[in-house]
């Protein structure tokens, strides 16, 4: 019973947080993406490219499955903004934000109670003995940490008015 | 054991959080706290603020004490910045929060793993029987989410050359 309600918090919390940003995301106009979302900072696209990068890469971490875009890594992750170009329009970022977000979702429903508490693929099998908490619930819980730090970043981008 | 897991998992993300915040705001001179975060948007000073209501009504929320400071919520809480006058320093505000939150370390510390499972001040009796992950815990992911989202906002008033 136990790790049944744990996963469901924490996959609650995740979902709650990928719907809350894309009601956010509805609220902003492509051309705002090019925006820096404060002076100096990061442009809104590289952010959302960022978000992008981050949840397709826990495909392969959290052994549910390849990368879908790996073209991204370098702009978005690897590399800080405004040192690689951007060639992927708003519109294009958008898309591969519900792809990787819904094949993650469907490998999410996939997994057993007892499938998230297995190790993730950044940690050796002699570690996790050791330390049981790096387990794939584990990086769910933070990566919706992640994905709501961004998310008070991109909520700039929406009008002052709204 | 799972239990203990859990609850080892979702403390550590908190804390975690919580070192992380206070890293960035050691990086923030007192009177940045005065600039606006983004043009337009809440100034500093009020985020923090903000962060510490919060974190103060947790104590109520969790059944583990009273909240410390309510003179907070009006302006904090209950109303936008700039329409209730900010008579705190930042430097009452950081205190504040450094207490806040050592309280509630305190408190975490001293429940036991099922107590943790318990339900919260804001769900009836009758609701909990039903949705059981209306639990303290649940309260911690949410407010770790809420740190985080929140952390991303300040993290814009450190210098841009740091």
């Amino acid at each position: 019973m136990s790790n049944q309600l744990f996963v469901k918090m924490a996959l609650d919390s995740w979902n709650s947080k990928i719907n809350d940003t894309n009601r956010l995301l509805d609220k902003i106009a492509d051309e705002k993406f090019q925006d820096e979302i404060a002076p100096n900072r990061n442009r809104g696209i590289y952010v959302l490219g960022h978000l992008v990068a981050v949840h397709d890469r826990m495909l392969p971490l959290l052994n549910l499955g390849d990368q879908m875009y790996t073209d991204m890594d370098d702009v978005y992750l690897s590399n800080p903004d405004r040192t690689k170009p951007i060639t992927h329009s708003p519109g294009e970022i958008r898309q591969r934000w519900n792809e990787v977000n819904a094949k993650l979702s469907e490998r999410f429903n996939s997994l057993s109670d007892d499938e998230w508490l297995q190790k993730h693929n950044a940690v050796s099998a002699e570690a996790f003995a050791k330390e049981p908490h790096r387990n794939r619930l584990n990086v769910l819980l933070s990566r919706t940490n992640h994905l709501a730090y961004h998310q008070g970043q991109l909520a700039f981008l929406k009008g002052n008015t709204e």
